[in-house]
Order: structure tokens, then sequence, then C-alpha cells
């Protein structure tokens, strides 16, 4: 089984509680597998079982306080 | 009736979060009445009805991930 992996770029995270909040709203997406995120980097990725809606993805985050925009 | 008010220097705090998690755990100390907290000027203002011992500040800031001193 492939997974897709989507990679966005997430602007306002300082520390740990921030990639927290991100990872909680993001992990709430159906089909999200894995989630990588680092506040220092200020990435966020995202492996899938199913392609996602970026504006979903987009949405988690800014509902956890934060803005987001797909790189690759 | 008076009210005993002490502060400390909070290093290691970046945003919103880490307020809320200093300000939880300071919280639960018997005796506080009020806290302000300002990751931006690293400061934490306690407000409290009786003296409250400084390492028991000092600890709750520590339980929450940072590292507190008093100053006044």
């Amino acid at each position: 089984m492939t997974s897709i992996e989507n990679e966005y770029q997430v602007t306002g995270m300082t520390c740990g509680h921030c990639e927290a909040a991100v990872r909680q709203e993001v992990d709430q997406i159906p089909g999200v597998e894995s989630i990588r995120v680092s506040a220092q980097a200020g990435t966020l990725i995202v492996n899938s079982s199913t392609e996602i809606d970026d504006a979903q993805v987009v949405a988690a985050v800014e509902e956890a306080g934060y803005t987001a925009q797909r790189v690759r």
C-alpha cells in the first residue's frame, strides 16, 4: 500500500506546544496516517492513505491558530 | 484584605501556549489568587492571600517546562 505525502509551510509556530496543537487538529482529518511537524523548520508533512484536500489541512492548521500553505 | 504580590522572571516561554502551561501549574498552588504571565516580557506575577514559598512557584514553573527566578 502506498502512502501519499504532502508538505506544507506553516507560519507562526514557536514551540512544542504549537507543534502539538497543529498535530492534534490535523490528526482529526480522515485518512491521515502520520504527521511530522517542526516549529523550527516551519514545516508540516502529512502522510495519508488517500489524497486529502489541501483546504482541509489548511483549515485544520488555522483551527490551531496558524497559517499553512502547500509546498509540495 | 491585602494581597501579596511576587514577581518572577521566567525563561523559555515563547507563546500563548507556554503562558497557559505556566498559568495552569501555578494556579494549583494553594493561596494563589491571580496570575499575570507574559511570554514576551518573560514575567510571572503572582498575587496571593498568604505568603507563598518561592520554591513552590519555581517548582510549578519547572513542572510546566521553564525556569523561574524571584525578582521582587
